[in-house]
């Protein structure tokens, strides 16, 4: 583990790569935001990545690593990334070896959630604990696994892919053939469109922006029964699939993040009775079911945390 | 680790204790079973084990230690037996100071369906992998779970219990209030219950001894199609607790034991296709979907090697 609390955190998303100075948990120095998809490839975009490092590493003495969480298949122990879901070009690109080749700092890479989920297990809501499920909920879902102590990679570096994960044998057939998947029951816009439909089957004519998750959550604080009716169904959704987490797993802490979480109570309170009435004794005493510490930031955090524990230990193993 | 090959295993179980000499992954000497209920409460119970350890040794030089696998919670790392599910008196029982106090040779206790995951992992189908799921099928779901190169256990020592894990979250209600547990779909009683209804519902009377899984393994073989498609049925039933486990943990392997999977390729077939085709490419290439390598014999087998590995070191935190 690096001795310096300070490091360098990218979060690299569909639209745009964010590179900020960490300081502990914190960001305390936010570079301009880079249009992913302004560089033809790899090549390119790494460049402008290490620009934006440098310009960075000029205004901050002792920067000592750095982390980049990716939206896709990593492999973690030798920092390479497999294919981006969004970015064209990304295949099989030795990024941690690039970077670090570039910028002559230690350089860790991971997948977005799995950062997302090390910022909460290391800084946020899950710290301390020897276990814990990490549930991010936006568009899609997404999710990363502790156990004993330690981040659960599997063996092509694809555990925590909760949103994959089934609620129903004979439910409608997912992205990946797979049936009844938690994405496809409590993602953004099937929240959105179930809610259209429950309107509709009260006879109540509702634009699609007026069925969003914030939309829903605003109508249920001022009583509107069918949006306080949406948000129980998603909460005993959400609660099946952390269920099957908590029966594999027995964690001491459920952590959920992302958009759809911040309706907050409306969603929590549901789904800790579906969980909770689930569960026996070992399962869910002292169970901890948290909403994420951290919000948009929790990836930069979370990739800069994940260097300083791993990337300098890591380099040695080149 | 104990350099001694010779160890002793002990397979508590509901109806009777099991004690046996063990080396490597073989038994080399079975003592008289034990009758669990012969005993008023644990130590009248625990004094026969440790009569029939004290025959065994007296037979064989150079036993090192004692594994036993218990059936119900048990915290490993203290040797502590919290409750069996059917045998009364066994509450808060410190079995590993006991028999240790009473015998003076390292012992382990643990569950007895980690145990028989331990033997598959250790000495069977699932050696080698750093990420296994394990499955007995029986009257009851058992599970354990290696990952990243360790038995889970999770913060009450629950972690494993596939069987109580959902496949439908509008499903019937099981024991713990969970809805859609597997083991209400896939338990002997469930798949003979099914089975029955199914030749009732072709116009087929049956008994219902002639519904059980062998019957209905026996019927398949012989060209029956009702018995055919139920296997089928308990194939995808199974492949999606499977699956979740699957895109959670992304596993090398899959080892499935108990007897309902002695119906061999009519389960393993169907369970294959099904799971197969709900997983994407990172977790699908590459996945071993294993028989168990030990029978009635695992939990023996899994106890001792536990042992082996674990109850030296565990006895110097003691």
């Amino acid at each position: 583990m690096s001795d310096s609390p300070l490091g360098i955190g990218i979060d690299f998303g569909g639209t745009t790569v964010k590179i900020a100075v960490v300081y502990q948990s914190h960001i305390i120095d936010q570079a301009p935001p880079i249009t992913t998809l302004d560089f033809q490839g790899p090549d390119d975009l790494i460049d402008a990545m290490v620009r934006t490092v440098e310009d960075l590493r000029a205004r901050h003495e002792g920067i000592a690593s750095i982390g980049v969480g990716m939206p896709g298949l990593v492999n973690f122990e030798k920092g390479l990334v497999y294919g981006l879901t969004n970015v064209p070009g990304w295949e099989a690109v030795p990024l941690r070896r690039l970077l670090e080749a570039k910028i002559g700092l230690p350089v860790a890479v991971d997948n977005d959630a799995n950062c997302m989920a090390f910022a909460e297990w290391r800084c946020g809501a899950g710290r301390g604990f020897q276990n814990v499920v990490f549930m991010s909920l936006g568009t899609g879902v997404g999710g990363a696994i502790i156990a004993n102590g330690q981040m659960i990679r599997g063996m092509r570096h694809g555990a925590g892919e909760i949103g994959q994960t089934s609620i129903d044998y004979q439910g409608r057939t997912g992205h990946y053939g797979n049936h009844g998947a938690l994405e496809d029951y409590v993602g953004n816009n099937e929240i959105t469109a179930r809610a259209r439909e429950a309107y509709t089957a009260a006879g109540i004519k509702k634009p699609l922006e007026e069925c969003s998750p914030a939309a829903l959550a605003a109508a249920a604080h001022h009583g509107d029964k069918i949006a306080f009716a949406q948000w129980d169904l998603v909460g005993q959704m959400l609660a099946t699939a952390a269920m099957n987490c908590c029966w594999l797993l027995n964690p001491e802490a459920i952590v959920i993040g992302g958009g759809v979480a911040r309706a907050g109570e409306l969603l929590f309170h549901p789904f800790r009775e579906h969980l909770l009435a689930q569960l026996s004794g070992p399962f869910k005493d002292g169970l901890m079911i948290l909403p994420a510490a951290f919000g948009h930031e929790a990836g930069i955090i979370g990739a800069s945390a994940l260097a300083r524990e791993h990337a300098v230990g890591a380099r040695q193993l080149v």
